[in-house]
């Protein structure tokens, strides 16, 4: 039996903390924060608590907090020769301050309060200073997923900027299309089944095989309609600047 | 029973042959298309040839060729009185030069080899001259889809647009991921269910409220470092344009 100690009540908190709970294996003996509200959550499962004077003792602490505030956290929590992981893919191993045994366990996924996430198909990178927390950390994803990926900071990071493009750039896009049908009086709605699929191809073919439009086939008369309906908007930009990476990223391929 | 002829092999044309074909009350008497090896595809199933002028006869009339030659083949087509219509999301209805009872019957979805498409959830957006035609369009599309829509080529090219931003430059933001991942030797596999999940998010809430990372909370800590990380690549630039983007976008929103 692994108990853990959960820091913060956000959503990778949550669904952090059911999976565990589906998992016999797995103990969760206290959960922290500030936001006494949001421990209500916790509360008919669990120990809670807003107060550092009132930690518990388990063999894992996991601070589950914002990235800016992680470092802060390690420091005031004054725990010796336990292991301690943040769950953040841009925040590196050493800002787990003071920490003798640091490491990170972070699910690459995104987390809502509405969908319940399928831990078994969430890639966890995992990232220990000593060789056998890689080994407990590794033990502890393995109970949730099955793809469990040992990742260094550095390429953490790597991986965290291309997901900053899958996530939140690609929802961005998304953003910019809701704005342009609701001032052309046009549903959103219409567009949901196409980004269904556009996720939908990626799973079985490489994404660069199966870019079509305007940009990649360097539809310039399609393209200059389209820039006239964005003028003087940000999005104006956005579209040139993607277009013209994208046709100089086929320029030299075959169309 | 209402007969089609489809001109085009196209992506678009199979799709829409195999769904017609799914339904006793239509009935595709011919394909035309210039690629014979294309044409294989459908002739068993229909009468298949590469010359207009063995062109037979039908009530629709269904040109799913690249937007380019829409206007030409139109031209070329020498129909009377029948109806004709175009599957382009950016072309206009006007550009079917010639033609008396001209349409438009867009399915906005994204359509390829691999993938087969369930027809009912596909939006067709649909336009015709004459308000008799444009009924039967709507009673054709309404056997292949739930979700009937009627709009001008104006709206069309503005949902058109809105598309470009959801699949060709969504796809983009893939392709952009997978090549960070390749230069970095990280399996592209690992961002997959991230990309789905965010596809799934925008079905059940508006993407304006689900947006997230280092932009949306102004985070200038990791964009600096996710910056070094780009530098020197057409990335960087866009990285920088959707993060300012981003930025103003939620500057005076709530955090």
């Amino acid at each position: 039996m692994l108990s853990i100690i959960l820091l913060g009540t956000g959503n990778v908190a949550r669904h952090l903390f059911d999976a565990f709970q589906e998992n016999d294996h797995l103990q969760v003996v206290q959960v922290v924060g500030r936001n006494t509200e949001a421990l209500n959550y916790f509360k008919k499962r669990a120990n809670i608590t807003s107060e550092f004077k009132e930690l518990k003792t388990a063999d894992i602490y996991i601070i589950a907090l914002s990235d800016d505030v992680i470092s802060t956290v390690s420091k005031e929590l004054r725990i010796n020769n336990k292991l301690v992981v943040h769950t953040s893919g841009a925040v590196e191993m050493a800002a787990l301050t003071g920490i003798v045994r640091p490491g990170v366990f972070y699910p690459l996924q995104t987390f809502s309060n509405e969908n319940k996430i399928n831990f078994k198909e969430v890639p966890i990178c995992i990232e220990a200073k000593h060789r056998e927390d890689l080994e407990i950390l590794r033990g502890l994803a393995a109970r949730l997923s099955d793809k469990v990926y040992v990742v260094s900071s550095e390429r953490r990071r790597v991986l965290h900027l291309a997901a900053v493009f899958v996530n939140n750039f690609t929802n961005y896009m998304y953003v910019m299309a809701a704005d342009i049908c609701r001032e052309n009086d046009l549903p959103f709605e219409l567009l949901k089944p196409l980004i269904e699929e556009t996720a939908n191809k990626v799973k079985k073919q490489p994404p660069y095989e199966v870019q079509t439009g305007p940009a990649r086939r360097n539809d310039s008369g399609t393209m200059k309609k389209h820039l006239e309906l964005l003028k003087n908007t940000a999005r104006e930009e956005i579209y040139s600047v993607l277009s013209k990476s994208i046709r100089e990223t086929y320029r030299n391929g075959n169309q």
